[in-house]
């Protein structure tokens, strides 16, 4: 029923698509092989954030199709020594990327079983050594393209790099207090559309509170040492078990806790932000 | 010269392209069977609302070819009773929903010849028992995909009901007044981009006030019961025949009378607004 | 390995993605050939502004296959005099749109081989004679689909017309002075995400400066007569070859000179537009 899924290739990237960053890369991939598949992660991320370029390659990763090539730039380094590579997940996916932290939540969820560095003198777009700002296009996604597409093998990549030397950015590990049965991890991202939080503690980290549906847990949430908010919230499988309006504590889509309103934002709500600094505690209730 | 057309899938929904979860649909409907056709109807639906995207299906749908599976999640009672349903179209095109009014426009338009809720025991991925919150990627990408490839039947999708019983959100109806020599219908949506108003006053509606292009018609628009903007507008074929800055009422690209400034905003100009509150008559003018 | 590269659509618009307009464009073509494989160059070019339109093909058109069809729909005089064309450009790309200005970038740089006049009255959907404001979908989408399904030939697009009458916008040419050693041109676009200023003066027209990496340049900015920023910035190959938050003068990925502030916004930080009364001058500092 299906054609070989080893040319599916999908594009990640800062550069938005007001311009035409995405489709000069969409052409030069179409150019190696017009018989590619291509298709977009987002390209919305927060210009130069590699934090979440690391996040949505962990969000969407693991849904596709064993073989797909992911082509990710998030490249504040361009033209420094930052390493281009390849990497092979765990469960046969490929990761085109500056080796520059978006690698990260791969490393620490799926893992990685091979990486190798792009070796430019092969696979650079030819009479392109003029162009310094755009790996992007003449890099990034030509390697991609010719991986995809089987032009290139992963060997012909470049070098084999060691897994453990991965780039990695520095992430917050749960704590978890058995006096006074609460855990304490940080606000990850948002669902920006939605307005929750959606925090770095697990589904599993959560259960050691051995909690239940419906009961409510007392929420802190603090900027650095600052408190901004302190509440009980409810427990619920989904927005629509609380009144609109009402914030409910849930085990979101990448298995982990979110903080939402439902029908409404609760980071605009009480002006939440994102990062290692924004620290949530929650508290099973006496 | 075409390969099926079965095989087509078109994703809209409200959760933006900002972050991942578009692209965790794609890659489970890839999954599925990686030679489908992926396409985009629009994920910039507003947040919960229901009736844009039930007019964004109207809008486009019918330019499909038949067998094209559309999957729409703008579903603010994820995890509530509301049913999960796939509606096969008079044209022959599925649409994928939770039954929550989005296919109002469609049943008024095109209107539908069957009706099936999704069997979650059999169409829902496996071992996501445990999400509550993303129905758009483990209940209907899923079902949508496995339709459009073959997989599963219309039939296999799970009990039939009754046509007549989809959630239809309430429409207005278009008032004509002999006396008066005038119709009046509400802003439906607006052109978004280039700010014009789309009533919704058919054309043949405004062909009841016999109409010549060139001439000019009365247009009052009101929110509730306060007049917000009284004026005589030119009707013409298209914004060039004004002059820049200019409006004009025209017949719109389905087929309803729309009120535009040339190369300018009708609903920044004033302050206009949608939905049944915003209502608009235009008068002949004597 | 490749299909025919002849079923190539790529589709920019100032249509926005918020509608359904580009996915009615997308329904046409598909059901002309639903084998058909369609991309998306931009969507965001600003409302009316048929110079970003031509900017953006000249950005991307050359990194496509020979036989990409581009349609592009930046169409203010929708329903005028203006003429609907197919330009073919010396590299064998195909151009779909109205001839306004679009192909302005493009006659300047690969050049135009052949140019023909939609007839439409063979090229045009069928029952859309009084639908006067969508020629995106009604005519341009339609055309291109058939010209890229080879449903007709380049031939029965319409009557030829001269390479020489396509429509141009005036273009400021680069003005060098000896006797300063200056160069001086405009700022043509943004890099709308990183807020790079984007000028008219190229690589070649830069180097009469015969500039090394690592020196300072003048740099003046002037909206009409009125100076708006001048400071002594770095010539560099690429941003990160300067400190975080400092100017950079480098060679962007369309071989014109990019002024730039590392990992900022240069055009944010000093209040700087685009257009022809944005002037920019490089002097060579003794």
């Amino acid at each position: 029923m299906s054609s070989s899924n080893k040319s599916i290739l999908v594009f990640q990237s800062d550069f938005g698509l007001v311009d035409g960053a995405v489709s000069a890369m969409e052409g030069v991939a179409l150019s190696v092989d017009d018989a590619l598949k291509i298709h977009h992660l987002t390209h919305d991320i927060t210009p130069y954030n590699i934090f979440e370029g690391s996040y949505r390659l962990f969000q969407t990763v693991s849904y596709w199709p064993k073989g797909t090539v992911f082509v990710s730039v998030v490249d504040p380094g361009v033209g420094t020594k930052r390493k281009s590579v390849v990497a092979l997940t765990n469960d046969g996916q490929y990761i085109v990327t500056p080796d520059n932290g978006t690698l990260t939540h791969l490393a620490n969820s799926i893992g990685f079983s091979a990486i190798r560095e792009i070796e430019e003198s092969v696979n650079r777009r030819k009479n392109t050594e003029h162009s310094y700002t755009f790996h992007g296009r003449d890099v990034y996604a030509y390697t991609g393209a010719r991986l995809a597409a089987g032009v290139i093998s992963f060997e012909e990549v470049g070098n084999e790099l060691s897994v453990e030397r991965i780039v990695k950015l520095p992430l917050v590990e749960t704590h978890f207090n058995k006096n006074t049965h609460s855990v304490q991890g940080v606000v990850d991202i948002l669902d920006v559309r939605f307005g929750s939080l959606w925090t770095s503690i697990t589904r599993d980290e959560f259960n050691m509170l051995k909690p239940s549906f419906g009961q409510k847990y007392e929420v802190t949430i603090s900027n650095d040492s600052t408190m901004v908010y302190q509440n009980q919230i409810t427990y619920g499988h989904s927005f629509a078990e609380v009144a609109i309006g009402s914030p409910i504590i849930y085990i979101n889509s990448v298995d982990r806790v979110g903080i939402a309103i439902n029908q409404g934002s609760f980071s605009r709500a009480y002006n939440i932000g994102v990062g290692s600094n924004w620290k949530v505690a929650i508290r099973k209730v006496d």
